[in-house]
């Protein structure tokens, strides 16, 4: 993403934060971790109340730069950048906004690519699975070392809308709303299914090394690129990639061969080259065990109404029509859920056409009904 | 599939038999074929007047036992012996039936791993890529080899579909009906890339050796067993993955690490295993360019209508509501383009659960139809 800084008016220039945490952390697996830090961003200000806190969790791939740009490297615009700043839907006039890397990602926070204390080498495949209460738990220590008793949103799209829910059930006094995009209460067979056959590419590459990558100076770049080329299609809608590429011949006419002959492959493998180039291949495998694992209804005995009951936040729910990896009707489970519970919910349903990664797009209908509900939030 | 014999009314023992051509085929490529071979099963009994002849193309995976079984393999059972068979939908009291393996498979019939006679060593990555009209100049070639000059009917499925379609513009004086199922009149780009990614796991797995690996004694395993699990979530629809598979863990607790937790993922790897251990790897790559380039509409400026209006055969369209891969919507693309030339045309969409699969699959409603539609195919 590239910005015209004359014209910019986000939250400017940004600079990352660490936090260490030396209190052990249980984690869902029954693993324990003994010290972690996290990295974070802050824009706004917090209030003298500390009732204007919003907490934008992050997606599979996502970190805590979540908007604004680095004094050094100013073409690099937070991932949500359109969402967060001052007159955006995400106020920063009005909210201290909190964007912080998970545990085990790869973009400053602990996880399988920091030293391992106990062997002074890099954890790798040593990193203990994390599943999305782990990264609630985590989070609220952080609003614990900001000072933040309770957010006046948790706010995520995607793996970033599971967590988002999740606070609402494991610390429902510390949340006054939450809003779910683009999301789902748990993975459908048919999504464990592409992230396993996404895992697969990178466990099974001779690069990969168990995970030890990292002591053999090599890494599984075959994998994570085919595993980001997978994911990339499930991100997109059937429309807009017709739209966009169609069939298309790269250079006019079919060669006959395996080489780039139609846009669509072009693009689709110069995704899968970037992102191998940059993410780390166990984060990857990580996040996207998280996904699969999250299933709060679990805790309701499969009754998602159940699980959900002892939330007191009010929700936002928002889909896009052309999603399919997170289809409006898995929204529509978690508000059916809240409605039976008689809990206070919106649902919002947009036609953009970007398919799951609408959610990130600057669509005016989308924004604006962020922009309304913010409005409602008191601080 | 096994069968219990002893209820078993199929067409029953059949052998494979071998025709060589040693005309010289041109492909669509521009490269020419010095000489092949096609192996191919016949069931029933062609009549005095050689009407009554039924050609069944097979799919991406399929080759030439479309029926009954081998005298020592009697659970080696055709693809598609649910179809074919005495009293079956492709009656063989009534049709005489011909399978055949396509050119560039992997089966018997000259391909990749065959003997390239100008190097005396395996084609591999030298076999020329086919289109679905080599397949059927190829396929025409072996009806004048059993004296038929004109099918009664020419049925496929999926990829098989798009050779019986190709079948009535490329030689509309040899093909009286078409059975067009479970098929597209060309891919989307979502379609190319799911391809992509499949052609990129074998191309770039270490293995591969450039296509040279029987040389090289080794076997892209891990790339094509990715491939097929990738193509199988394809085909099956997502309603139909959760009732078989749901979210249910293989063990009934998680164990937190990268092997099976789910069922889902236990019966993907399966499948990408056994295919694996038996398919090669250049005649899959070769297949999925097939169907990428597979359009006709080319011929008419882009009309599919302006293409089809060569056309003398009357169709049978068939769609399953599941099926995501090539949804009802595609196969009625060519219901429009044929109803617009005034063209004979039934169509027919059931709502078999199997996705994709489903035009494999003995549906009652599905066979019943097409069994109706034979019925109606004088000989």
């Amino acid at each position: 993403m590239s910005t015209d800084t004359s014209s910019y008016n986000g939250v400017g220039i940004v600079a990352p934060q660490r936090a260490h945490f030396d209190r052990p952390l249980t984690l869902r697996s029954g693993a324990v971790l003994p010290a972690y830090d996290l990295v974070y961003e802050t824009y706004g200000k917090l209030n003298a109340d500390r009732s204007n806190a919003i907490l934008v969790c992050h997606a599979l791939s996502g970190h805590h730069h979540v908007a604004g740009m680095y004094a050094h490297q100013t073409d690099n615009v937070g991932w949500w950048d359109n969402i967060v700043g001052p007159g955006r839907p995400l106020d920063t006039n009005k909210f201290f906004v909190v964007g912080v890397n998970n545990l085990g990602g790869c973009h400053g926070s602990t996880g399988p690519s920091s030293i391992n204390p106990a062997t002074n080498k890099p954890w790798g495949a040593d990193f203990p699975l994390v599943a999305v209460v782990d990264w609630v738990h985590a989070q609220a220590r952080l609003a614990d070392h900001l000072g933040v008793q309770q957010w006046a949103a948790v706010v995520g799209g995607s793996l970033g809308g599971m967590q988002a829910l999740r606070w609402t059930i494991t610390y429902p006094e510390r949340v006054r709303h939450a809003l779910v995009i683009a999301s789902a209460p748990k993975l459908t067979a048919q999504n464990i299914a592409f992230n396993d056959v996404a895992r697969q590419a990178i466990l099974t590459d001779p690069d990969f090394h168990g995970g030890h990558y990292y002591e053999h100076d090599t890494y599984p770049q075959r994998g994570l690129r085919l595993a980001r080329m997978l994911g990339h299609i499930t991100y997109l809608s059937d429309d807009q990639m017709d739209e966009k590429f169609g069939r298309k011949p790269r250079n006019g006419s079919f060669s006959f061969g395996y080489d780039v002959e139609f846009e669509v492959e072009s693009y689709l493998r110069y995704q899968g080259d970037k992102f191998a180039g940059y993410f780390d291949a166990n984060t990857y495998l990580l996040m996207t065990k998280a996904l699969d694992y999250f299933d709060p209804a679990r805790e309701g005995d499969g009754d998602l109404a159940k699980a959900l009951s002892v939330a007191k936040a009010e929700f936002f729910i928002a889909a896009f029509t052309t999603d399919w990896r997170f289809s409006p009707g898995r929204s529509r489970e978690i508000v059916s859920a809240l409605a039976k519970n008689g809990q206070a919910v919106s649902y919002a349903q947009f036609d953009c056409n970007y398919g799951h990664d609408s959610f990130l797009m600057a669509d005016p209908e989308y924004h604006a009904a962020v922009t309304a509900y913010m409005g409602r939030v008191s601080v």
